[in-house]
């Protein structure tokens, strides 16, 4: 049985950081939500004046790729079924697990309020299952924990090739990488721990697009869709 | 040169209807954001109860899912390169234009900004450039307007195949279909405007992942990327 992971790797997604949290834009926003600061999602869209001091600003506060990325994942048949585990790696080092068959809210609204309430509580449960949970981890201890026979990335910086001939080389117990952040390349820490990396198309394609290719193409190969 | 249409139909995006126009829930969520009623999304995540009262309510309401649709196509290389046009066709009978190369914000928030004055103004430009049009126009007013040579639509209820298969009987000037409902089948008067109609999976797929996938098929028949 196919067992893949899908690791989305430095995702934009985190809460506000202290420094920040008593910056105008920011108490006004975490006011009108009726939370304490730190603990809404730092996002570019409300909170851009006061990320002018935040270092690595521009790879953070970008909740929305994340939710883009997971949906892409978790909507295909491959996750579905159980054959695909994903895992979010965060800017700031935390690692969300995914239990099996979540459905993720499409609603960005309900994403922000459900990833708001997992980073306060660590943990999100239904019926007493394990739908999310918030660790702190570094990427090379998510992929020491895997264990996978290869990491596989993809990104633009990797290999010329494409999203079918990529997918014949991911056998079982890969972990497929690809960045949750707004622009630039992996960085050391992560291209460290990834043993290929490819790029899959002449543009430089959105992380959920290339998530949409490489999960369907393997799809293809193993589930006859 | 190919120019495929994209047309996502009776997509789940509207503004306030008069009839609930005062209904508390909307008032307090329009007062919040500082707009009159009628010039704010209908959103089921805010407007559950108020849209009790609406006919066909469980097919209205959810731009999120438009949203993402759009998203899923503009960001693909064959609209990037000026071979696809999207349309969206709307419960309400509206049906938007999209211009060349428009980068939707992923943002939920700055979509849903962007909707609301288009829903208000009928058009965006920028720097002169046309973005997004609004026009009244039922769905057979556009395809009457398009004149694919063929309409195909994508639909659970459709002949099962696969998108590999469909994107080989797709030739030029061809209008894939695609809904952008929560739920259930293209209406009457969609589906007497379509000539084929194919289901691309055994499950039901979101409308984004169906999109992805016709879309990337139709690509690398074409663009060899």
């Amino acid at each position: 049985m196919l067992l893949l992971s899908l690791i989305i790797a430095e995702a934009a997604l985190e809460t506000v950081p202290k420094q920040i949290a008593k910056h105008p834009s920011v108490v006004k926003h975490a006011a009108r939500k009726g939370k304490p600061a730190e603990e809404i999602l730092l996002d570019r869209s409300y909170h851009h004046s006061a990320m002018l001091k935040l270092e690595n600003a521009e790879r953070r506060g970008r909740p929305d790729l994340a939710h883009f990325a997971l949906l892409e994942a978790t909507s295909t048949p491959l996750y579905r079924n159980n054959m695909l585990n994903v895992y979010v790696h965060t800017v700031a080092n935390k690692v969300i697990l995914l239990g099996e068959n979540v459905r993720l809210p499409k609603s960005y609204f309900r994403f922000e309020g459900l990833m708001e309430d997992l980073f306060k509580d660590r943990k999100i449960t239904a019926d007493n299952n394990m739908l999310m949970e918030l660790k702190d981890m570094k990427f090379q201890d998510l992929v020491d924990k895997l264990k996978p026979r290869k990491v596989v990335g993809l990104s633009r910086a990797g290999a010329r090739s494409s999203a079918e001939k990529v997918a014949k080389m991911i056998d079982d117990d890969t972990a497929i990488v690809v960045g949750g952040f707004p622009r630039g390349h992996f960085s050391n820490a992560i291209s460290g721990k990834i043993n290929y990396t490819y790029s899959i198309s002449e543009l430089a394609l959105e992380s959920h697009l290339v998530i949409a290719r490489i999960l369907y193409e393997c799809e293809k190969l193993r589930l006859f869709v």
